[in-house]
């Protein structure tokens, strides 16, 4: 089950990443780096920070056949992806449920303080994608735009906060996972954004 | 008494993130991020380097909570903080002092040769800097502008050169924080900075 | 004769380094560390994914020697570089070459899949340029124009191929890395390059 999440997440973030990539007319190399960064970036980033090398992608071989299949997919169906938009996003956002909380576990399994663990988490689940902004030369969109980090964070709070209540560790994972993925969801259908703090 | 210097470093790094963050008009989420790795990205990229993994900054909250503290505190204040603009350059200016040396010491520690160590200081203290700006999509500041790196270097040569005389260890530690603070003062007070050897 | 090869890469790496910060008129500080980055950048990746730390630059003082005395000649003589550019096309072609092989041999005595050993290889060959340009805010090269990694990815794919056959270890070495170099002296002659899978 966490397996099929996880396969599904994969295929969306390599899938952005083409996306973004085509549109800085990149060749068929770049395109397929932007997409390994995307979909790995973050939980690669993470096994660094805690000194878990060599980082996982470099042992299971199914993430790179994964992400050389779906780049594959994306760029010969690029026209049509239009039609996939929704089911993308929503894997997206499964995906991102998914690597908050395993990335919270990884930091509780190194003895990290649970603010740690969250920031832990919330980088596996977005640094892929800020990592891609950077290759791209961009301003990474989740810094600008997106209740994305945010959604992360409650999930990863709720973790915690669930955690302390006599349950089953399962359900402590489910839970955490759909605060992230409803957060995200309801900011979406509403538009809701964090504020800029910018003032004119 | 280190324990002070490298207090009012990371704030004075933090608020810099936050200031370079506002002005591209990110998010709060966004703003944290980038007072995070302004204030630990040099040290974390150190300790990446050598192998010190999980790095400092996730085995220490106060980090974390210094780090939330400074960002919190800049936005709300974020008219008045000119006001705060000197004490914020002589922080920040006392934190690369410091910086550089523990830097040195960790890759004494690591049995590196001075030239390395010499790096890894300059690194520690400059490099949060470098991955603001890459994160805001910038050219480095510090490759450009200013005596910033220079200072540090300096500093460290000053370490090695002071540390064979027969002095104590903490008046090694302490000359070349100084050599590194006293530097960047006169640099910034005389407008000195290094030539950009382009020719038009 | 590896050793020769790899000083000439290295070489050929850090002025590349220079030529491009010169550009983006950088100062003294901010060149030498562009070139340096260009130099170890890939192989300094390659070493914290796979848990080699302290990185191996750290650990031979020549690297540092080297790329110190190359920017500098670069900058000196930059008006003249010109008439080098042949020399240097060829030591950097040369240089990925070698680094690829390396990189690959990395991957193999780290227990890790040939697919990763490949990406491993490519990346020690390529990486140095993708961080130099992502520091000078500038979209990678090799993710647009050239057929860079392509030689590298065919030439591990060369080595893993030969390796097969019953052949001593150094004709391995030596055949996997002359694909790189020919693939890549064939394309820039005959102007061959990816196509962007773009469409206006």
């Amino acid at each position: 089950m966490f397996y099929i999440i996880d396969i599904l997440g994969t295929i969306a973030f390599a899938i952005s990443g083409v996306l973004v990539a085509l549109n800085k007319r990149m060749d068929a190399f770049g395109i397929l780096i932007i997409a390994f960064v995307t979909a790995v970036g973050g939980g690669t980033l993470r096994d660094v920070l805690i000194g878990e090398t060599p980082v996982s992608w470099m042992k299971d071989m199914n993430y790179a056949y994964l992400i050389f299949g779906s780049t594959v997919f994306a760029v010969i169906f690029r026209d049509k992806i239009d039609y996939l938009r929704k089911s993308l996003f929503l894997f997206d956002t499964i995906g991102i449920g998914l690597y908050t909380v395993l990335g919270i576990e990884k930091g509780i399994s190194a003895d990290l303080h649970p603010v740690i663990c969250i920031f832990l988490g919330t980088m596996s689940a977005c640094f892929g994608g800020v990592i891609r902004d950077i290759l791209c030369n961009e301003i990474p969109v989740i810094f600008r735009k997106e209740v994305y980090a945010t959604a992360c964070i409650l999930g990863g709070i709720t973790y915690f906060t669930v955690s302390q209540l006599p349950l089953i560790t399962n359900f402590v994972f489910v839970i955490s996972g759909l605060v992230v993925i409803i957060v995200r969801l309801v900011a979406v259908r509403f538009k809701i954004s964090l504020p800029s703090l910018y003032k004119d």
